[in-house]
């Protein structure tokens, strides 16, 4: 008898609910960061789904957002059953979510996987990164946590990682350890140590793990939180969207990581080389983009005199002209401009907070 | 019987043909900067046209112009008579301009005195610009030519200049003095010895000289141009539209400093402290405009955040929001936007000189 895919039981729940401002002023409430195609002609989104699509049937892909961007997350994903789009009636950030994913994927496998994706995450190596989740999934045994580490490549501050114990296999050539600790943003001091320990991954934000065992780490350790998710899943037929729309938005607004995985045990890592970056500010994006002789990224139809390591960015036909500046992010929309030194790109999101405190909420 | 003012027989000619490309984007071919309002809420050519207008009544007020603007510098001057709102029909620079100016006043007035002014500069003291040019309409006798001389503030290469001879009088507390020579824009070591010398005041582009003095000169040192403009000025009637059409643009193209400045005598200066400049760059204007408490010119409703020395101009409604960036011009409309170094602002013109080579006439 052939062996069964790794891939058989396992079903995608792509996280798009974020509503992330860092890319204001092109990323908008209803325009967030995963609906951008700042990477190519496809939204991350799409992208997202392309590349575990090469896995998974469309029928085992779920996506998770929000009413703002449910419509054109549907219209760009014409191959996902619209009923697998879900649009939570409140943003409860990833714990919640995935409890509730988890009893979905439940009610129709009982030996489900859940392969927990971002939706906003850049991959480059598509082939490496479906060769680590083969492995995960294969690993995912019951009771255990599988998470994808990304070898760090600077002492970053703005992930969290994970600590890793000894290699406890190997599948395929590539090595699984078992995790002895998640741990939170750290310090700079912290992840410097954390680099130079070599012990070190950043916490990509994947996961697989058997829905039944994700939700038995609920019940142990956000009891009150299973509690309500199990009376969603309860609630059938015309009950259900009621019972979402009363219950979920009481479930504590939590992550996964907070939730659980500083938590539980039983939790391994596969090192994850996929040329994964989370896009986190426009300097990141600059990074990952093709550049000009002079380091620009920019349109072609431009014109950049004496102009060097800038990124210029705009909706619709606008003719920028750039002469003598360096090292800006540029970006342009029919009624916001943003100019910023690409080594404060940090800081987009505080001028968001400020127009938000204006009351400035078309521009949001 | 109480003594004649020296206005008594002035006429102003409001140079008005600009088509200059240094505040691009916001000056277009068909908004030069003379009908841009960045200083105050008055375009440039109604500052113009109301500071002459305290001492001279519009009917004796003409501004020369060309076809692409002249409709809207008529709406723009609804005091002054539309017959006076001249459209060339070729940029000829502004000999050609002058001596039809001359031919047109002379036909009022046999003692008519031309008030030479440009449209597009800005000219902070009225009053003393007033007594100015009283004291050189009261100086031009006939034969004589004067100029109105700018104190240089620094060793500037983009201006001609006016080496002075000795003082030959004085009136109501201004100095006259003889011009021996008007010089070409300087290298830049030569415009530190003219500053140097004390001897040199910048060639501020405004005259005052009799009507018949200015066509006696043409007829010397341009005769092949004074034969051409009398020919126009004899055709009367029906006539006067289409020998304007047939014959001005067959004048040389040649300004009143290289046709005649530089080779006449009898030419005198008054030296005249007037808060003048020809707001020649993006950088000159930045330093001419009020500023808030980090030195940026910006619209009150954008964020600046850390952000210092920057000039921020946009049409129409736009949020501008600027991140830890310093001393760039960022001037933003419909179609275009420029973003540069303020120190390099002088190189604009390069860009639209590729615009235009690119064939973009749109945007020009």
């Amino acid at each position: 008898m052939p062996k069964e895919s790794p891939f058989a039981h396992a079903y995608a729940v792509v996280m798009a609910g974020g509503s992330g401002t860092r890319f204001w002023p092109l990323s908008r409430r209803k325009r967030p960061k995963q609906l951008l195609d700042l990477f190519g002609r496809q939204t991350l989104v799409e992208q997202a789904v392309a590349r575990i699509r090469k896995a998974l049937p469309p029928g085992r892909i779920y996506v998770y957002t929000n009413e703002l961007v449910r419509n054109e997350i549907c219209r760009r994903l014409p191959e996902i059953p619209p009923t697998q789009i879900v649009a939570e009636p409140a943003l409860r950030n990833t714990a919640p979510t995935l409890g509730l994913a988890a009893h979905e994927i439940l009610r129709r496998d009982a030996d489900g996987l859940m392969v927990v994706l971002a939706a906003d995450h850049v991959i480059k190596k598509t082939g490496a990164f479906l060769r680590v989740l083969r492995v995960a999934c294969q690993w995912a045994t019951p009771g255990r946590s599988m998470v994808l580490g990304i070898k760090p490549s600077g002492p970053v501050t703005g992930y969290g990682y994970v600590r890793l114990g000894p290699q406890e296999g190997r599948l395929v050539g590539q090595p699984v350890h078992r995790v002895k600790k998640f741990t939170e943003k750290p310090s700079l001091k912290m992840a410097r140590a954390y680099l130079a320990s070599g012990e070190y991954l950043w916490n990509s934000g994947m996961f697989v793990w058997r829905a039944d065992t994700l939700l038995r780490n609920l019940e142990r350790f956000q009891p009150r939180m299973a509690g309500l998710l199990a009376r969603i899943a309860a609630a059938g037929g015309i009950r259900a969207r009621r019972a979402l729309r009363e219950l979920f938005p009481q479930c504590e607004k939590i992550s996964i990581d907070y939730a659980l995985m500083e938590k539980i045990s039983n939790v391994y890592a596969v090192p994850a080389d996929i040329g994964w970056s989370d896009v986190g500010s426009w300097a990141v994006a600059y990074e990952l983009r093709p550049k000009d002789k002079e380091a620009n990224v920019r349109p072609s139809d431009g014109l950049a005199l004496d102009s060097r390591g800038n990124m210029i960015v705009t909706t619709g036909r606008k003719m920028v002209v750039t002469v003598g500046v360096h090292d800006l992010i540029i970006a342009d929309t029919g009624d916001a401009l943003l100019v910023c030194a690409r080594e404060r790109s940090e800081d987009v999101g505080k001028a968001v907070q400020e127009l938000e405190r204006r009351g400035l909420h078309k521009l949001l």
